[in-house]
């Protein structure tokens, strides 16, 4: 068995638990190199972030880091999820602030294609689902992803790898499981978060990294005219890394991308982690 | 136990539920009267029109409306909730289509307040905490509850019973666990939930009333202004039914109503049910 609730091997969980009635928790989708988490701190911090965020109570960190380098090492390639739930409570909507955390973590295999397919620019498009806007939690990996869920389930497509998310004001602020970049000459964009949207670790990595790269990182309101006029556009996940794009459809429109230096130059940093 | 999850008797779902995983769900919250479940109907159409909207196959309606009316008959009063999720999956946000719903049903004592309390009228605050907009999802009870979480804990006050959120745009649009009402004269406003909100079946009870009151019910945009205008307010839930509502904080600043007139006559309507 390949899942741990709260320390023990287990694949059940309390049907009172918040995470379950609210999506009353957050998470983090980690990836697992050489038996290693990729950007483990980085994960923490957006973790320990959100729980602050909601209040939440969050278990130990140091025990918690000890825990994810032990799962961790069961597998040389994987992928690393971790769940913090507020925990069980009394029916309401009330948090009692006396609630213990669950905490969830699951191993998984790797998918193969994402040791093969790096390299290759993947074709995305525009979904029709709206990310709400969202102030309170927007940036935060919680448990209310319906809109993700919403805007997946638009295609089947198996060629096609992403579905770019817009706001209600039509601003394209991610991906349903990624977020965004946008080069043009050394100005590297990605849209700014204040609004909705989940602020990957990909993202922070990346924008991080920028500077090093010769490129200068901005972050902005995003529209359909940018990703036309850009030189080059990518998107990151924190298991996959970055993905080249080459063509973004927006119904029957396509828009044809064929720089892909940046999101190469970035990879391949990414290698050395 | 008082928990059955796909019919058998147990509190334990698995972790890789997609309600827990994503709050990938709908949920209906239910008063049981005399052992039987009040507008046991408004509640399943309003559980098959969130499924519908989701794609999620729902139980079979025959059956669960059995399965609702036999545990029901457990309890003279008491609450009884509803989960239906999309079931289990593969890792990733999109759904397969060959999902199997996990329905959970739990049957709950009556909090004692609602028997006692009916006519007293109630202190609601102004939450800080916005609602998203959220056009795709506005009306539907899912498992997508932080926002209310959230504003439900701005408040530890005992005294306060409910908190009115406004929408990123300041309209005023529903209780964290209640909707709205306000009359002015024959005018029966309630917010219009085409952005966002949850239309609980209590509010369609009472829009569908009105008229045998001589009330003319409005779905509308509502301000702060409307709630200081207004000659009476009161705020509607499946469970508590009716609640007049006596006082409005905003920060320092206190509206106070003394009509409850029309709360009173809708809440004898409804002992009738």
């Amino acid at each position: 068995m390949n899942a741990w609730i709260n320390g023990r091997n287990s694949t059940r969980i309390d049907y009172r638990d918040r995470g379950l009635q609210y999506g009353d928790g957050v998470f983090e989708t980690m990836r697992v190199r050489r038996g290693q988490v990729r950007l483990v701190e980085y994960h923490l911090e957006r973790l320990y972030a959100g729980c602050r965020q909601l209040k939440i109570a969050g278990p130990s960190l140091l025990a918690l880091r000890r825990e994810l380098v032990r799962i961790a090492a069961l597998r040389s390639e994987g992928v690393l999820k971790l769940i913090v739930t507020r925990g069980s409570g009394r029916r309401g909507y009330r948090p009692t602030g006396r609630e213990r955390c669950t905490r969830i973590i699951a191993l998984h295999a790797l998918p193969k294609t994402v040791l093969t397919d790096g390299p290759t620019p993947v074709r995305v498009r525009l979904c029709a689902t709206p990310l709400g806007l969202n102030p309170r939690l927007a940036g935060l990996k919680t448990l209310n992803r319906l809109e993700s869920v919403v805007a997946r389930a638009e295609w089947q497509d198996a060629r096609i790898w992403e579905g770019l998310m817009l706001d209600v004001d039509e601003n394209i602020v991610c991906g349903t499981m990624s977020n965004l970049f946008l080069r043009s000459g050394s100005s590297l964009m990605t849209p700014v978060l204040d609004r909705c949207g989940v602020a990957g670790v990909m993202r922070r990595w990346i924008l991080e990294t920028a500077g090093d790269l010769r490129l200068n990182p901005v972050e902005r309101r995003i529209r359909w005219q940018d990703l036309s006029e850009a030189e080059e556009v990518f998107m990151s996940n924190a298991v996959v890394g970055l993905r080249s794009v080459g063509v973004i459809e927006r119904g029957r429109e396509r828009l044809r991308h064929s720089a892909f230096e940046t999101a190469n130059r970035l990879r391949k940093r990414l290698d050395l982690l």
